[in-house]
């Protein structure tokens, strides 16, 4: 389990706070749209973990994600109500004190008195950031994202609401993210076979991962496995030019299209897709 | 964070495996079902965590796991191929070995004898669970679901297939868990809000949260927060009756709905749901 500096740097974890997501009435597509942007960088995200809203998990798993990840980004509990503590969770998370941040009172300020809004005392708890924090600029809500950096880790917190989440991670954050990492081309391919049983299959592509150690390889049943067997091959190869890591993973899907066609079965397609 | 015996019996534990949820291919949907079965049941689900397709990562949070929560629930990796390894990985968490178990080689062998296919080695290597556990029968699928109680604490195995981890829940698991914890009503109970702003209303909600503690209370922006705003409001109540549960709910949402009105804003619906 050991890891090098560089592993670290690589390495993201996603919390995602909020009871209404353990409680099952909301899917966390926040965390999957977060995880795709994040692995597209270059990133490896580790950890997804949800947390109740509450101070202490919220500051348990930060700790947590600090020892192991690079880069940790929260989403949810940025706003004006009494459960609203992801920021409290992360100072406390580092012995640190929540102080109102006088850029992040402009940003709030601005956001109400453009709407002809007074700051009241709930309003205001949104400009209260960790100790040392920078506030993200929010330009489709009131809540500010919080950005602290401690030995090189960076604690992201993001607001809940999907399209503001969305907005700081696009405008404030991906520009951050994509000077930390050295660039890599990533590559998704794939291709739906049909005729083989996943079971069938299956030593094969356990040869390909052994072969391919830096390669992600992962076949998912679409059909019943064994009436009309339909299986999704996936590959994500990265490196450091797209021409490379497309060769790459061509050179994968040839090799699997070969055992496919050993064991009788029928290539459907192959497609790829890339970030650029 | 002390919890008595009892709380601990409550507490439930998701963690589902897999790199397909990590790299964001794939949105986390048999999480949220899970919570939402185990939150009418009775269960307060405390940590939803995914985790790579890794031994050592899923014997880390399934040990965290059990030192917190009576139910711990795996879903993914319990397939064929080289990287589901959920089994070894909980096998690994408490020391166990991995064991061919009798009452599951007859599951798989039966499903593939059914339509005329042979046990192959990696057929068979979904009939090894850790000593002492139990195969959950899946009536839809190859791999049977796993079983593992240790001092109290349900370690339970699920497939990733969505049609299968929710069949062997309904049909295995749900009789089990119902029987665990004495049964409490809850009731869902919601209005949605127009013309009050989230952080207009924020400070009633906090003294609602005060004054009902077991309550759970959430207010949840639909509309812009001051443009137009709606507020979607939640109040999760449970109780030994369903009586109890919806008599508690409603009266708090009466408060709620004064409170609204004192600010100037409109109720548009009011709704409740329940499992029975």
């Amino acid at each position: 389990m050991e890891e090098t500096i560089e592993e670290k740097q690589h390495t993201a974890w996603i919390i995602s706070v909020g009871n209404e997501l353990l409680i099952g009435r909301i899917v966390n597509t926040n965390a999957s749209w977060l995880a795709e942007q994040l692995t597209l960088l270059g990133y490896k995200v580790e950890r997804i973990i949800t947390v109740p809203d509450n101070e202490d998990d919220i500051a348990e798993e930060v700790g947590r994600g600090y020892t192991r990840a690079g880069i940790i980004i929260t989403t949810g509990g940025l706003g004006p109500t009494y459960d609203d503590m992801t920021l409290s969770g992360v100072a406390k998370a580092f012995g640190l004190p929540l102080e109102l941040n006088p850029d992040a009172v402009s940003m709030v300020k601005n956001f109400y008195s453009s709407r002809g809004l007074e700051l009241t005392e709930d309003r205001i708890k949104m400009a209260y950031l960790p100790r040392g924090a920078k506030p993200l600029r929010n330009t489709v809500g009131a809540a500010p994202g919080s950005l602290l950096e401690i030995n090189n880790v960076l604690i992201i917190s993001l607001p809940g609401v999907p399209s503001e989440m969305k907005t700081i991670f696009l405008e404030e954050v991906k520009p951050i993210l994509e000077k930390r990492v050295p660039k890599r081309a990533i590559i998704e391919c794939g291709i739906v076979a049909r005729k083989v049983p996943e079971s069938g299959l299956a030593p094969y592509l356990k040869k390909l991962a052994k072969k391919y150690p830096t390669v992600y390889l992962k076949s998912h049943p679409k059909g019943h496995e064994l009436s009309s067997p339909i299986l999704d091959i996936r590959v994500l190869a990265s490196s450091r030019t797209l021409q490379e890591a497309k060769e790459l993973a061509t050179k994968i899907l040839s090799e699997l299209e070969n055992y496919v066609s050993e064991l009788g079965g029928e290539i459907r397609e192959r497609h790829c897709r890339s970030q650029d």
